[in-house]
């Protein structure tokens, strides 16, 4: 006697998504509880991130997308502590159960976790407004992890990729029509990168670490609250999103890239003696990163103009639908 | 400039709700991610269960009730492994923050985590209908936890307290007038009480394990399913739930105690030669048990009355509103 629910589970365990047992999973879906097993001298680095319906996302969103945007959020919160993924736990509700949606959600999911070796270790399926809960896992060394409340005055600031694209997405996403024909604005908001090589990597160079889901001056804002810190960000080196090229002067541009949410790029503090080795790092591994400023004593981040003269900017931070 | 969601966090984070780091948790609440630390010989098990306005709970249910439900569910999931409580983290979606409702969901679930000694760890908070998914996490000794798939033809089967008193209350919580005049519906559905101390002293006895969430026969069905096996019932040892002794006859309360759900009672199976072991361990630490029948050959769960004639149940199985 399977339910409706069942079968979903059974989609959910299907192979390259469920989790098979190895030495780390020693239990997957399917029993209470998941069982992980963490080797000695590491550390559990746990996210948990809700997307919800007209709140997150636009009604009608294509599915196998936020298959992927539910995963790759929270991978990105594994990435700003230098973890590396080890499965995840997801709770989904939504009001009816339509195959062909759930096969496409279930698709884009498994694209993701097998991108980043992270499988479904366990979760809910309930009836409710469409929602997706995502929990994911990580190992990092002990006592490694890149802290929020670690930056230290003198750090360089450093920017992963570029900022701004996903902003721009999200304000056109309840626009179908626009949308649908423009793939940046759909891979720019609904398949975030997560940076986990370049997380990882920055144990034992990087002091402090977050990454940006609220918007740059949002997030570097949280590091200098936890560190007791101020950051001055040199304007100029903000590395644009290609889609602000088009049709935004370079002030708008500027104010979406540095308010704006959703890119998932990383921002990292280094001591200058190992700026070098960050930046060698990151090469090796392809991911443009750019150092945009300085961490400071006082409090805040302030940003300055290639004249020296200081800019303020609304920052709303997170707001894409009516949140 | 604290926004309201930021308040939110402060009121999750209070002194006795809020982890505090040690041993175990070297991050709670505040960074990327949350770290928990797992000592050598343990694994981390780990349950996700999300409760839905109108779906588990209906709308104006009393918000302290729901902060302690919302948890106790999962610490029944690591009762049902023979885990010891860790942590636990939460995604909380509502449409609007109202202090006085936030502030009593706080101390219910505060009230839960002290009892058990499971502090929050981190999480998510947004807009959204109402939803409440926790992830509880705990630790077992490696290579012993409760399995659903490992009973064994001849274990005895085992139930701690009784069943039923919870369907019978999930039946009248939409009557709201009702179910306030009467506490013990209240209690039964919206405060189960995880048998932690009876799952992890089971550890090294029972074979398998699982908490009745769906029902008697259904989560039973589980271990039969999992474990390649069959089970027999007596119903008459079957140990009623006091709330059924009023106006229903025998066989009613018996079909809303095999087939109801939510009790959150353990089901044991347990080896002839431990049995003993079992029930004085249960004695030691007052928790109610009893034997109601024997894991045998074959398939599915039968159950016989007093005669020894066969009786079958409808098992809706979970079904409290509309789901």
């Amino acid at each position: 006697m399977l339910s409706e629910f069942d079968i979903i589970r059974d989609l959910f365990n299907q192979p390259g998504l469920g989790a098979v047992a190895n030495e780390h999973v020693r239990e997957g879906i399917g029993d209470d509880c998941a069982l992980l097993s963490i080797p000695e001298g590491k550390e559990l680095a746990m996210s948990m991130d809700t997307l919800v319906e007209k709140i997150h996302f636009p009604e009608n969103a294509p599915a196998d997308l936020l298959g992927w945007r539910a995963l790759a959020v929270n991978l990105s919160d594994l990435a700003a502590m230098g973890a590396v993924p080890l499965g995840f736990t997801m709770s989904l509700a939504m009001l009816g159960a339509d195959k062909k949606w759930l096969e496409n959600f279930a698709a884009g999911l498994k694209s993701c976790a097998q991108t980043y070796d992270c499988p479904l270790l366990g979760g809910d399926t309930t009836r409710g407004p469409l929602a997706i809960t995502v929990q994911a896992h990580g190992l990092v060394e002990s006592g490694k992890a890149l802290l929020r409340s670690n930056a230290q005055v003198g750090d360089r600031i450093y920017v992963s990729g570029s900022l701004g694209n996903a902003a721009l997405a999200a304000r056109h996403l309840a626009d179908l029509d626009k949308w649908k024909s423009e793939s940046i604005f759909e891979s720019s908001f609904y398949k975030p990168v997560p940076r986990l090589g370049l997380g990882s990597g920055a144990i034992d160079i990087a002091n402090a670490a977050i990454d940006i889901s609220d918007g740059l001056l949002a997030d570097l804002g949280h590091i200098c609250r936890a560190s007791g810190i101020g950051a001055e960000i040199q304007l100029e080196k903000i590395p644009l999103g290609k889609s602000l090229d088009v049709g935004l002067d370079r002030s708008q541009a500027l104010a979406i890239a540095v308010t704006g949410g959703d890119d998932y790029e990383l921002v990292l503090t280094v001591p200058e003696g190992k700026a070098a080795s960050l930046e060698s790092m990151a090469k090796d591994i392809n991911i443009p990163l750019v150092c945009i400023g300085e961490i400071t004593r006082g409090k805040g981040v302030s940003c300055y103009d290639a004249n020296g003269a200081a800019l303020t900017f609304q920052t709303a931070g997170y707001q894409h639908f009516d949140a």
